[in-house]
């Protein structure tokens, strides 16, 4: 189907907030496998959302319109549809039941505004505390979501995305969407990879949404019946997973540092890194979980050579003979790490971030690493590209992914990208 | 005046960019003093680009259209334009005789279309690399801008918005602007301190601009002669300098980190650093300076009290006695950065970044830090609110804003925010 997204509020038109909810809706809505024509902002201001939404649904079979559904005086979306799509706002008495519950009501009785929609709007999560509703013109569904980001994302996915799969003559009435994250692979690669998957089944689709250093791919299947639904998005995973085995990392939005962290709590270890061309951005990163202290003890960032040698305990000679970037270093950083903090595991990153600092042997982009546990030390070469920045970033990230990769005991990655 | 932006793109409409261009001319337009009535964002299809450029010229004062001008075959803007406002594309020798000279043309031919533009185009930047141009349409101008975004964003600052200050019947054809850069202090303070600098004054205007731990806010002025409008403006850049003082700590775009690093390589200090909380992430933003290793030994990183102990030499006692979120751990492990990387200048960071381990006395976003140089030691405890994440940015960058206000000799910051 084709679709257009409405975005309202004043903070968006004045620059005052990036629009990334229309970004989500836009990039979940393609990966379904509808289209969006157009994509509109506009302030809080009820005539001029009523005319552009009423242009929107004579061009789009489905509109999703974001924002302006809250309780104070500039939140003017459901005044806009009563005056321009003609369904004056009569009270649910459900919603407003519940919002008489709350305490939030005595200190602000403005929120019965909540409880006055358009007339035929559906709820879209009755009992929810979450606003947001469906209304129906001219046979074309009109989706209104919060504006708060992770209300309206949590919409989009549990009802928009559902509802629109099933909606109308189409004979389709029923989506499964899944997202996996995948670390270690570009985005081109991944799109040669599964190029057959998709080919010549027309009820399924794969998204890609390079994220960082990491790419998250959706797969939608879109079916007439549960079980041919089911059949086609078990198969379809099937397939992507046997192509892209171990890289898939998690495919219920957890992150590659909580999955870390849990398995280190799981088998009650204790972690230490040394990092050096990351600059504590792999320890940042480790740390930004709450409860991290209970596994992590720390992390020594050993620009210099110097604290290399003093607090890391890495031997003069191997830095001069093969150098601060070399597995022989890294491997030395990861023991020291080790000893000095008591850690059951550590890890050492040492590489060229550049611009400057690379050779005709180790080319900027160059990063060694060693996992050290208590029988034995790992250690890699791999070589990243793009700026400093994005070597660093596909640094620290692969040095989460090793670790997940020894304490699941997976095979490791071959190269970098 | 009331403006409308239009950005052009399937990558936007498919959800496989964030629409960050957009954001930026919303925001400096306001800033400038202008009303965005609308923002939309339209996929490569000439048809749609021409109605919906059409419309958006009749109802609004001016028209910003970012993307779809580049060499292939789906920038379509020019083709769309000549179409819907019927100039139809010419030939600009001056430009396809750049062209000719480049290295580029030779591999791709079709760099020619980059010439081709609807007649009565005035190129923005004559000579330059970057596309984009002025069409007056019905007396009103329309800027054609590119999609990339620093190139969308020079042009915006250093031609739209000089441009439209000059334009048509408001008889003001000056404008001043200047960002400044302001850490440690909420946007809500700053609106409070600044309200009387921009009371009465209607050529004056401020815009605040949140980014992560610091607000950007910009001074624009719009006078009618250049005497005139370098008056206001000097007055009003020394009102608001004489409110914030240190607190502005750039004007030209410069980071913190650039600042500091720039300040030790100036007096060839090295610097070493100990951090709890914030877990490297004081390090991550030091060494995202290309070339800190000059000035940059290192960072311990000790999350748990035995790395404090080990490998920062802070007493079992202190610990003990006044707790890891202590000016007297925080002294101990500066002490400690200082002595074992034999830097000139040390800071710690330890504190309670939360969701867990807060007290009654030390509440979740208490924070300690330590600064350590050759003859004495300083001590701060700040408070910051917000979640996990953001305690420990705000943490992270105050403790680059200490190394700043340290090296050039300023004040410190009384508190938290």
């Amino acid at each position: 189907m084709i679709g257009e997204i409405i975005a309202i509020g004043d903070e968006l038109t004045s620059g005052r907030i990036l629009n990334s909810t229309s970004y989500f809706a836009a990039s979940h809505l393609y990966g379904a496998g509808h289209e969006i024509a157009a994509m509109a902002t506009i302030g809080d201001e009820p005539r001029k959302i009523g005319k552009a939404l009423k242009e929107s649904i004579e061009r789009a079979d489905f509109v999703v319109v974001t924002g302006g559904l809250g309780p104070t005086s500039d939140d003017m979306t459901n005044e806009a549809v009563a005056d321009a799509l003609n369904r004056p706002t009569i009270l649910y008495p459900e919603i407003f039941d519940k919002i008489k519950q709350s305490q939030s009501f005595k200190e602000m009785p403005s929120l019965e505004k909540l409880a006055w929609l358009p007339s035929g709007a559906e709820i879209l999560k009755p009992g929810d505390k979450i606003a947001g509703y469906l209304l129906v013109y001219h046979d074309k569904p009109i989706f209104f979501l919060p504006g708060v980001p992770h209300q309206m994302r949590e919409l989009m996915l549990d009802r928009v995305i559902p509802r629109l799969a099933s909606w109308g003559g189409n004979n389709i009435s029923l989506v499964r969407q899944k997202v996996f994250k995948v670390f270690g692979l570009p985005e081109s690669m991944l799109q040669q990879m599964l190029t057959e998957v998709e080919k010549g089944n027309r009820q399924l689709r794969i998204g890609y949404y390079p994220n960082v250093a990491e790419v998250h791919l959706s797969l939608t299947v879109r079916g007439k019946t549960h079980e041919e639904t089911e059949k086609q998005f078990s198969e379809g995973e099937q397939a992507i997973r046997a192509i892209l085995g171990c890289c898939i990392y998690a495919d219920d939005g957890e992150t590659l540092e909580a999955i870390v962290g849990a398995s280190l709590r799981e088998r009650e270890l204790t972690l230490a890194l040394a990092e050096s061309c990351t600059g504590g951005l792999l320890a940042h990163h480790i740390t930004s979980i709450a409860g991290s202290s209970d596994y992590f003890l720390g992390s020594i960032v050993a620009y210099a050579n110097r604290v290399k040698e003093e607090v890391l305990q890495v031997n003069k000679q191997t830095l001069e003979e093969f150098g601060a970037v070399s597995q022989e270093t890294a491997r030395e950083m990861a023991w020291g790490a080790r000893k000095i903090s008591g850690a059951a595991l550590s890890l050492s990153i040492t590489g060229i971030a550049g611009p400057g600092g690379g050779t005709r042997e180790k080319p900027v982009g160059t990063v060694c690493f060693a996992l050290a546990g208590h029988d034995k030390i790992l250690s890699f070469t791999y070589r990243f590209s793009g700026n400093r920045n994005m070597v660093r970033t596909k640094a620290a990230m692969t040095g989460l992914d090793l670790l997940r990769r020894h304490l699941h005991g997976l095979d490791f990655l071959e190269s970098g990208w």
